[in-house]
């Protein structure tokens, strides 16, 4: 793709598509420990003198520090915890402006968190407690971060929809019609190709591979079914509910 | 493995064959960025007020969080910038004792770092920058602990197979012959077929899947032929390295 334009509608689709290999592995990862619920817990007293859960406290603290060293400047980031960010030590990069400035006061952070926690977690990590807490969060911060960023993407995918054919979108978008505008946003052979895409990817990468085999004997490192319920019920969705919020901005 | 020694010899092997998975994902995720060689240098001006590389920085001040969250209390676990990391606020886990004592003294992450930077990343990583450095300094820690978690596991190794087999080892550790264990600890075709497997598991972990067609014309995500070199060059011999030092020490 070098020298072709990142903020084409075909780069961004590529962008996408490498970005769910990425999700995948990193549910893989976390797939490897049991869920450990008492991480996700506010009120678990096996850690003293933390106030809000142990992945709560460990994912702000993580986020401070990647402040400060330049993660929030890209459009294609969006903290978890955006209160009393420390600023940036690293200098301005160039991010070519591409979006419409009204993109910055989106963020679903707060759902993704909870989606992750209490829908899919349960989906696909054993039940009980090994105590591998900081692994754990290590695995539980990269998913996170990686579903929101394919979800905000969503801000990018509407901005070149937009550009693409503004005149396909701006009664709907002065009209406020957010019916209107999600469904000139949704493709439902698409987004079946997707679902279809993500379960093989979950195959091909989640399976054991040997010298001497090459099936898996159905044995997976995450049961694929889970991946086209995510992308199904909520990163297709939430990723549109960003195109359509983005798009209700787009002309202010 | 439920119910399992985890601490068997087999349950060490599956491990340290899992663990190459984590590295293979880790590498891959890494790959998609250009080598960005400022982020490596101590001596770049485009991060003013930084003393030393901005990964070393990076890297230093999450060590330091994740040590506050409990993970050097993990023997599995050994950090690169040891000094000065502060206590954990996480109450010690019940890591059972498997280890000598000695093993606590053993880190060569300061050699895991140098191959990592100077001989691994110029292998794989294209050239060029892309001011990218937040998200690439997390994907040079993934794949820097995932490294280091897999050539210090060569204590649980070394200790293993002490105690499957003390009166082979015990005359070589009394006489301090580094060359005599290094020979014990060596099984040639045992290191042909790791290095096969992880090749293999680059092109499957590495491959564009795509719904229509199943070879991936050739395209890796990064070159397999790197995987047989980090394990033959490195990994395996690096392992080994930490076996003999953790045996040395294991009569004391």
């Amino acid at each position: 793709m070098a020298g072709s334009d990142p903020f084409s509608l075909e780069s961004i689709r590529n962008s996408l598509i490498r970005q769910e290999d990425t999700i995948i592995f990193s549910l893989i990862e976390r797939a490897k420990y049991p869920l450990n619920p008492q991480l996700y817990d506010s009120r678990c007293s096996i850690f003293p003198g933390i106030a809000g859960s142990l992945l709560e406290n460990f994912v702000k603290e993580t986020e401070a520090i990647q402040a400060k060293f330049g993660r929030y400047q890209s459009p294609e980031e969006n903290p978890f915890f955006p209160d009393n960010l420390p600023d940036s030590l690293v200098p301005p990069q160039s991010h070519p402006q591409v979006l419409h400035p009204g993109a910055a006061s989106i963020n679903i952070n707060k759902t993704i968190w909870d989606i992750y926690i209490n829908k899919l977690l349960p989906l696909f990590a054993s039940e009980g407690h090994d105590e591998n807490y900081m692994c754990i969060s290590a695995c539980d911060l990269e998913c996170l971060q990686a579903l929101s960023r394919r979800i905000h993407y969503g801000k990018f995918v509407a901005e070149v929809k937009f550009k693409d054919a503004p005149e396909e979108y701006s009664p709907a978008i002065h009209a406020k019609d957010r019916d209107a505008l999600m469904k000139l946003l949704t493709f439902e052979s698409v987004e079946e190709m997707v679902k279809k895409r993500v379960e093989k990817k979950a195959k091909v990468f989640g399976q054991e591979v040997t010298l001497n085999n090459d099936d898996c004997n159905g044995k997976f490192k995450i049961d694929p079914s889970v991946l086209p319920r995510l992308y199904g019920e909520w990163v297709m969705p939430l990723t549109k509910h960003v195109e359509v919020e983005y798009l209700l901005r787009r002309l202010d």
